[in-house]
């Protein structure tokens, strides 16, 4: 697992630019948290939908990896329940729903540093045959 | 439209953070791009859905507030048809589906610098009483 | 409870027309069952997606509901986890994610009779000023 | 096109029940109606969610299918833009927004016997080897 951990930690660029840290990797799931700052605001004021989605996105990507085998995501949703005004740290945990040979379902859900839950992600992935980390 | 154009121009930090510009609004339509940087890719070296949903997301947004009132996302899905390998520049075009008072749906293509087709988003938007330009 | 739950015993009429029975009703949550029969079928020969949409759109529909104020489904997404190839049961368990005065979020799990997770549903409900039970 | 037509005007049982009935199909491309009956309304008197889901759903995979190959639906959305209140016929076109080796995207249009917008699906299928017409 601390080979994926690292994989994530040092390849995804976007998370990096986001402000994204992954706490935590195991078989299935996955657990990552962001520190709300200036940059990740929209113009209500409120934190912006595409910077909890790369939260919950990268999470899933995680979980979705977790295993070796290269996963890609097919389709996402989102749901947004209440407005994040800053001041706090987001978090998000990824869990696996249903799985087979070829496809994955997950399931993300994003709390606030008060455990209120701000958001719920779903994410289906397409499984390849190559390993995550093997070299193209 | 200026005024809609200029509003999210400068105050949707998230949106400035990715890169993204937009292009035009117009009545429950709008336009805008994001080049392609390394801090967008993920750990596949391919674009990173958070960034293709960021730049799908803040069209809907600029759509969906083009006519004043302020709007704010509910429900979000977006499918990935073929990824990104970067050295491109991505346009969202943002359009609306149906509204009523309260409600408000829309459909973003995400095409590349081929005019190909990306991926699609659609989103749903809440319209509050008050309007977007308007202090709290 | 009971007085909803005869409301959509007595008044849905294409849940009876697919042979869905309302098991219970709590607040912010709902229990149904569909016994599988020949015309819930494909022409794959497992159990059509119509058909157990219908009996997870019902359900979401008793739980979003189940405090009396009228609720109305505005975006549902459903995934189907593997196919289900006839002589079950399946049931469906409603539960609520978060609400707010107009919007409630719900999700809803489908399982077989051997309590293997068949599908999962989600489903955003609007929520109008008038009562459920009151003449129009 | 006739065979794929026949097929599913044959064997897919739950669109009979519904009433459902297939028009037309060309490669990608699929559009069938339901003619609003007393059985597909729901306890607000209106047509049921489900009903319009399963018409979305038929259409959806006979376009899916449309070239033979069997294709399953792995995850699909649906937002309703307005209520319809019986005393018509729905009509559901569905076009394909993307295809690879093993996922096609597909996009429904749901309208009523005035043209209006009723409703959007979203599908996503799952490309098998073998052939719709093929005995398993």
């Amino acid at each position: 697992m601390q080979e994926i951990l690292d994989f994530f930690s040092e390849n995804d660029h976007f998370a990096r630019h986001c402000g994204i840290v992954l706490l935590e990797v195991k078989p299935a799931w996955a657990k990552a948290k962001m520190e709300i700052q200036p940059h990740h605001m929209n113009g209500a004021k409120t934190v912006h939908g595409g910077a909890i989605f790369t939260l919950a996105d990268f999470t899933f990507a995680a979980a979705a990896n977790s295993q070796g085998q290269l996963a890609l995501a097919i389709n996402t949703s989102i749901s947004f329940f209440k407005p994040t005004h800053g001041n706090t740290t987001l978090y998000a945990e990824a869990e696996e729903l249903a799985v087979n040979r070829r496809l994955g379902y997950y399931q993300v859900k994003i709390t606030d540093n008060k455990q209120q839950l701000v958001a719920q992600f779903q994410g289906t992935a397409y499984r390849k045959e190559k390993s995550l980390l093997q070299e193209p």
